[in-house]
């Protein structure tokens, strides 16, 4: 089989991104041998580590080592380059996009601008960040099939555990009707912690300790990353037209230690639910703290972990629970998706695992 | 679009099967309209109500009314066949085999040779059927494979949930290297009736009254049923070929109400768990009960709730929960992947449901 490449753009270069490019590094060989494209980066685009460029193909392990141990891209790196994130991105030549910045949540940008630059310039789109779903999903979505494109985005909710996927393929017929999920890390842990008896500041402070708080806690402590994945599940699983705005949205920021005791006390556990849901008057979203019973297993998912329940008419409930993921999860939402599109591309449908 | 139509042979007419029946009629419209074929059922084997068999399609209506208030077919029905399953499979031009007939734990017949006369006649298979997952997964996979027709089977466990799509679909690249499972609803509910009290045998009774356990229970009781689904997943999730007897089973019936109480008391509940697992030494399954803490949340999958843990290289642990299903969860299995060969066979990949 004659081998070809496959060329990414990434824009984002943070743990998910090299996490990924590891997994690129360590699969590469077996890749090769079963689509016969071999898979190399040609731009890796950074706020505030530079930006490489190198249509040939740049060096992985040395963009890897530059970031983490020299806080970015070396000046004698051959492959850096001076001009914009757009221009890399026309300049990358690449096959496909991953878009891996950091989310805002307000717009969705500059991410929704790097998706539709590279659509119109006819790449495939994977992306890990939530904005773009929750802000302009159709509007993405129209504009990659009308130009024949994959735009996939599973790393955004629960990191590589199957849920766009789950309904796409593998509930063929069903439509959805409602979901409900625990989909924040932080609020998780937080909530859990303070059962334990410690305060918010100091449970915060651990989750921050942890690496899964950000510096800024608000986007998850005020349920702004729970509602932004709300519009998102809203928008691709029950085909609504959202955005974050519009979820209905109470974070934990008022629940108090006593309220917590209260709740332990009546044998319930006081969880952060994300839940969406088509009626008669329309499509519903809501972000809020729900007192659980300790009989329903929602009431189990701790720390890290994350649960979301679908309920189809064909298939009644299902759920997928996600535990303790650390990083690689997020990366294999990534790799995941590439994968579709390698398979799409080299139309070898088999899978390498399945050999 | 010309309207062409697609055969079904079933073999096995029961609850799961007629329920079936009535998903396909209410959906039998849309699936016309956006594959370009009207599914037409041109026969229907049962052991005791008789076989009919109309290549130009039977009236399925009238079959279910007749299956359900008359006990069986009735010698006016114009579709009435007197000859042999075997024989009926050949004359009725199928398309697509369904085989639903009753499981036969210890050798998956005559489900295996349904399948492989259906199969050698070209036909796509779909089995709700376990047996012949569980002892002649790969002869069939290959004799289906060397035909280039489709070999489906999601329904075998945990009914409709995608278990085997799941892997298949949506968790591509990842090796399988564990799982774990509550499969088994009979032996679920008896010790959770026991763990409220109830004796083994008001237990079991009232398992019967709600029409999951058989009549004879002994299938259940002693784990061939959780041993057949653990060597069912053995074979496809991790490629293994093994069969029931070779999975180390002990079923439910020495658990006292003592051990039950005992355990509760320490706040651990007793499940019977399937497992497999591929080791350095090779692939090992188990069926076996064990003492859950009641933090692990296996512990809260409670009556007729079916719970697989699935672990792989690169995405870990997830797991996924069936929650109260009925026999519409049963058929849906069946239908979706009925679904997956009109997808194939029509050539069109559109889901209607996401219209």
């Amino acid at each position: 089989m004659e081998k070809k490449k496959i060329r990414i753009c990434m824009v984002g270069f943070g743990n998910a991104g090299r996490a990924f490019c590891r997994m690129l590094l360590y699969k590469s060989e077996e890749l090769e041998s079963t689509y016969g494209y071999e898979p190399v980066v040609t731009a890796i685009c950074t706020k505030t580590k530079g930006i490489l460029l190198n249509t040939g193909g740049l060096n992985l392990q040395q963009a890897i080592e530059e970031a983490e141990q020299r806080g970015g891209f070396l000046p004698d790196n051959t492959g850096l380059y001076q001009g914009t994130v757009l221009e890399a991105i026309e300049r990358s030549c690449a096959d496909v996009l991953l878009e891996l910045s950091t989310l805002s949540i307000f717009d969705g940008q500059p991410a929704i601008t790097h998706i539709e630059k590279a659509l119109d310039l006819g790449m495939h789109v994977v992306t890990a960040n939530k904005g773009p779903i929750a802000w302009a999903y159709s509007r993405l979505k129209e504009k990659a099939d009308s130009r024949n494109r994959m735009f996939l985005f599973e790393a955004t909710v629960m990191d590589g555990t199957p849920v766009y996927n789950l309904v796409k393929e593998t509930l063929p017929g069903c439509r959805v009707i409602a979901f409900k999920g625990i989909l924040n890390s932080t609020t998780n842990f937080i909530l859990e912690e303070m059962e334990k008896g410690a305060s918010y500041e100091a449970s915060l402070k651990e989750a921050q300790m942890r690496g899964f708080a950000e510096a800024d806690p608000s986007m998850d402590i005020d349920g702004w990353d729970a509602a932004a994945k709300t519009a998102a599940l809203i928008n691709v699983l029950l085909k609504g037209e959202v955005t974050p705005i519009e979820i209905r949205r109470t974070g934990i920021s008022a629940i108090t230690l006593d309220e917590i005791n209260r709740a332990r006390s009546e044998g319930k556990k006081i969880k952060l639910l994300c839940e969406g849901r088509r009626t008669t008057d329309g499509i519903t979203g809501i972000v809020h703290p729900v007192k659980l019973d300790e009989k329903d297993f929602f009431s189990l998912i701790d720390a890290t972990s994350s649960i979301l329940s679908i309920t189809t008419d064909l298939m009644g409930e299902i759920c997928i629970v996600e535990k303790d993921p650390e990083i690689q999860q997020t990366a294999y939402g990534i790799f995941s998706d590439f994968l579709t599109i390698l398979k799409n591309i080299s139309g070898i449908r088999r899978d390498y695992a399945k050999q």
